[in-house]
C-alpha cells in the first residue's frame, strides 16, 4: 500500500481524498494555490506544497510544480480528483514516468474516453447501446442529410471534442441543417480548437442516468447500480439521487451488468461511470468519465462502498474487496450541491463565511471544506458543500433532506440551499417525473416571475 | 399518527426527537428552561414553551408546568427523551390522564423496571439469566451469610432502589458482611430515602453488554443485537460500540432472541434495552431501561432502524415496520460521548463555545446541539455532542474515528474529546480487551502521571 499520496486538486473533493487517506494510514500531501492556503483540507494533511499563483492553469493544472511537489515531499502516488487534471493522459503518462502512481485508469483509456467519437465506438464495440448517428465525423451537408434521413429528424449535431454543451446544435429538419452544422463548426472551434462535428439522435425528454462501477487491475469489475443526475442547469448538475426513480431493478441489473461488462472488455481499471441517456425504456450511452464524479457519495450511501478507498487500493494493485453478490443497494440518497451563487441569477458569490453550521444527525452526510471565517475566493468552480441524505425509502430520504437544508447555515455569501429547499417541494420533483430538460426550464420560469 | 409532539427534554437528545420528528411531517413543540432560551432545538421546534428557571426540579422534572406546556400548544404526544421524566410512572400517568400520549412504555412496565429486585424478579421468570443472588432484600447478618455461602464470595451488596454506583459494596469474606451491609444501608438511605439491599453474585471482570428491543403494541418483537458500554467512569459510559468485540455470533443471536423474548412475555412495548454483565460466557440480567438511550446512535449506525421513528410509529399503534428476519447487523459503529469536562479531572467546564466545526464524510455522524457563540450552561449534564463513526469492519471504523475526532473542533470550553484521542489508541482498546473496571483504572493511572 502507498505511503504517501499527494493530492492535486482542492476544495471538498481534496478533503474527502484526505479522510480516505487519513483512514487508511496513509500520510497526505496537500497541494495548493496561494489563494487556498487557508483551505480546510490544506490544514488538515501532514504536508503541504503551495503550487503557484491562483490562476488554475498556473497551479492546479501546472503540471511540473505538482509533480516538483510530489518528488520533493517523497509521495508514492497522485490522486487527482475531479476536474483539472484527472481525465488528462498526458499528466498521467508524467506520474508514471515520475515512478509515480497515478491513482485513475491507464492513459490509454484517459484518452479513448476522451474523445467522444472514439468512445462512442469503443462502446458498439463491446455491446453497450449507444445514440444512434454518425460514425465518426461528418464532413459534407450530404453526408449528415443522408444519416439524419436514416436515424430521423430531430437531431444533434455535436463538437467531437465537445463538453459543457458547447458546439451543439439541434436540427428539426433538412432545411436546418446547414445553418446548425455551420454554427456548431464554429462553436466548437472557438472552444476546443478543432471544428470536427457529429450527429446523433435528438431524445426529447430523456433523463440523465449513470452506472458507477469498479474494475481492478485482475480483471474483477462491479457496478454500484446507477445514479438519476438529470436535474442540470446548463450541463451543471444540481441535485442527484440513487436509486434512479425511472428504472425498475431489472433495468437497474441490465444496464449494471452492460457497464460492468464494458469495463472488462475494455480491460479497464479503477473507479469509472458510464453515462447514458434514457429514454422511453431505452438507454443510449453518451460518454464515459474515467475519474471519481463529484455525486459519487450518493452511491456510497447506498451501497456502503468507499469509492475512494477502492480506488487507492485499485491503484496499488489489490484486488477489489467484493463480488457482484456483494453489493446491495439499500435506502435511497439524494445528493444536493450547495454552490457559492446567487439562487436565482446563478452569479458566483465569493467572500467570507460568517458563520458555519453543517447539518447533523441520522443519515446525514456533509462534505465540505467551509468554515466560520473562511474565505471563499473568486478563482475556481463554485461547489462549496454537498449534502448527502439516505432514508430507507424515496420519501423518508425526502423528508429528511427538508429538515437537514433547514438545519443548514452558511452566512455571509449566497447559496444554492434556497434553489434546494424550494425544488424538493415541486410535485414534479416529488414524483420522480423530471428529465434533462426539466431543471432548466424550472429556474427559468423562477427568474421570469 | 401524532400531529404534534412535545419534546420535555433539552440538549441532543432533544435535538435527536426533533429531527425524527420533522421527518414524520409532525409538528413539534420545545420546553426549555430560561437558560435554554437559545438552544439549539429552540430555535428549530416549531413552538417553544418556557417552563421555568434553570434549576432541574423546577423546568425539566417540574411535571404541572411540562402539562400545561403540551394543553397549550395543542400538543398530542410527549416525548421524554433521557433521563428527567422518562421513566417516572407517576408522569406517564399524568400524561395519559390528560389524553395525551406517552412515547414510551406502559406505567406498569416503567415501575416494575424502576425496582432493581422486581426486575429481576420478572425476569427470572421470563427466563432471562440473572446473577445469582438474594432473593429480594436482605434483613439480617445471618441471612446474608447464608446468601454468600450459596453463592460464593466476594458478594456485591447493592440498594434496591440503587444506581450510579451509590449503595453498592463489596464483601471478599464472611468477616466483611457486616461492615459492607451498614456502609450500603447507610449510603442507601442518604441517597435513595430509603435502605433496602440485596445481595448478589460480585462478578471480577465481567463487560456491559446491553441488547436493544423494539416491541409494539400488536405483539411484535424485535431485537437490535447487542452495544458493548464497558467503557465506564464512575458508571457513566463514555465509549459504547456495536457489535461486542466480545461475543460471537451465536451468542449474539442467543442474547437477543432471550431479550425478545422478555419484552414479549411481558407485554413491553416500546423501544427497550435490557442490560447484562458478561463474564466467561455467561450473562447476567443486571437492569431494563424502559426508554430511549443516549447510546441508540450505534445500533442505528448498524442495523439502520431509525429508534426514535421507531418508538413514535409504535406510541401511535402502529406495527412494527420490521420483523426479525428483517434486520441485519452490517458493519460496526461507536460512539464517543463528548462532554464539556476537563479530560483528566472531569470537572464540568460549561462557557461560551468561542468556535464549533463538527467532522463530516463517510459514515460520521454528529448530533449535538452546539453552535458557534452557544453557551453550555452550568445547570444540566455535561454531554454535549455525540460523535457516532460507522465502518465496514472494526479497525476501519477505528480508523475513521481517528480522523474525526481530529477534525472536531469545540474551542472555548475543555472537553473530553483528548481522552477519547489517546484511548483510541490503547492497545487494549484496539483489541477489544476491556472490561467495566478498565476506564477506571486507566483514567486514574493517567490522573496519578
Amino acid at each position: 500500500m502507498f505511503e504517501k499520496i499527494l493530492i492535486a486538486n482542492r476544495g471538498e473533493i481534496a478533503l474527502r481524498i484526505h479522510r480516505a487517506c487519513r483512514e487508511m494510514g496513509i500520510h497526505t500531501v496537500a497541494v495548493h494555490s496561494t489563494a487556498d492556503a487557508d483551505a480546510m483540507h490544506v490544514r488538515l494533511a501532514d504536508e503541504s506544497v503551495c503550487i503557484g499563483p491562483p490562476s488554475s492553469k498556473d497551479s492546479y493544472l501546472n503540471m511540473p510544480a505538482i509533480l516538483s511537489a510530489a518528488t520533493i515531499t517523497g509521495a508514492d502516488a497522485i490522486h487527482p480528483g475531479v476536474g483539472f487534471l484527472s481525465e488528462n493522459a498526458d499528466f498521467a503518462n508524467m506520474v508514471a514516468e515520475h515512478g509515480l502512481a497515478f491513482i485513475g485508469p491507464d492513459p490509454q483509456h484517459l484518452r479513448v474516453m476522451g474523445d467522444k467519437v472514439a468512445a462512442k465506438a469503443t462502446m458498439k464495440e463491446v455491446g453497450v447501446p449507444v445514440v444512434p448517428g454518425s460514425e465518426g465525423a461528418i464532413e459534407t451537408d450530404d453526408e449528415a442529410w443522408r444519416v439524419a434521413e436514416e436515424i430521423g429528424y430531430p437531431v444533434l449535431i455535436k463538437a467531437a471534442a465537445g463538453g459543457g454543451g458547447r458546439g451543439m446544435k439541434v436540427a428539426h429538419g433538412r432545411d436546418e441543417m446547414h445553418d446548425a452544422l455551420r454554427l456548431a463548426r464554429n462553436e466548437a472551434r472557438n472552444a476546443f480548437g478543432h471544428d470536427a462535428v457529429y450527429l446523433e439522435k435528438y431524445l426529447g425528454h430523456p433523463r440523465h442516468i449513470e452506472v458507477q462501477i469498479l474494475a481492478d487491475k485482475h480483471g474483477n469489475v462491479v457496478h454500484l447500480g446507477e445514479r438519476d443526475c438529470s436535474l442540470q442547469r446548463r450541463h451543471q448538475k444540481l441535485l442527484e439521487e440513487a436509486p434512479s426513480p425511472a428504472l425498475n431493478a431489472e433495468q437497474r441489473a441490465w444496464i449494471g451488468n452492460r457497464a460492468a461488462e464494458a469495463a472488462r472488455k475494455m480491460g479497464y481499471h479503477s473507479a469509472g461511470t458510464l453515462e447514458f441517456l434514457y429514454e422511453d425504456g431505452e438507454f443510449f450511452f453518451i460518454e464515459m468519465n474515467t475519474r471519481l464524479q463529484v455525486e459519487h457519495p450518493v452511491t456510497e450511501a447506498i451501497t456502503g462502498v468507499d469509492i475512494v478507498r477502492e480506488q487507492i487500493r485499485i491503484a496499488a494493485g489489490m484486488p477489489l474487496g467484493m463480488s457482484q453478490d456483494d453489493v446491495h443497494i439499500q435506502g435511497h440518497a439524494v445528493e444536493c450541491r450547495i454552490n457559492a451563487e446567487n439562487p436565482r441569477t446563478f452569479a458566483p458569490s465569493p467572500g467570507v463565511v460568517r458563520d458555519y453550521h453543517a447539518p447533523g444527525g441520522l443519515d446525514v452526510r456533509v462534505d465540505s471544506g467551509l468554515y466560520g471565517g473562511y474565505r471563499i475566493p473568486p478563482y475556481y468552480d463554485s461547489l462549496v458543500a454537498k449534502l448527502i441524505v439516505r432514508g430507507q425509502t424515496r420519501n423518508e430520504c425526502l423528508m429528511r433532506l427538508r429538515r437537514a437544508l433547514e438545519e443548514f447555515v452558511i452566512e455571509g455569501v449566497d447559496t444554492t440551499i434556497p434553489l434546494h429547499q424550494q425544488l424538493i417541494g415541486e410535485p414534479d420533483f416529488i414524483n420522480g417525473n423530471y428529465n434533462i430538460h426539466w431543471l432548466q426550464r424550472y429556474v427559468d420560469a423562477l427568474s421570469a416571475e
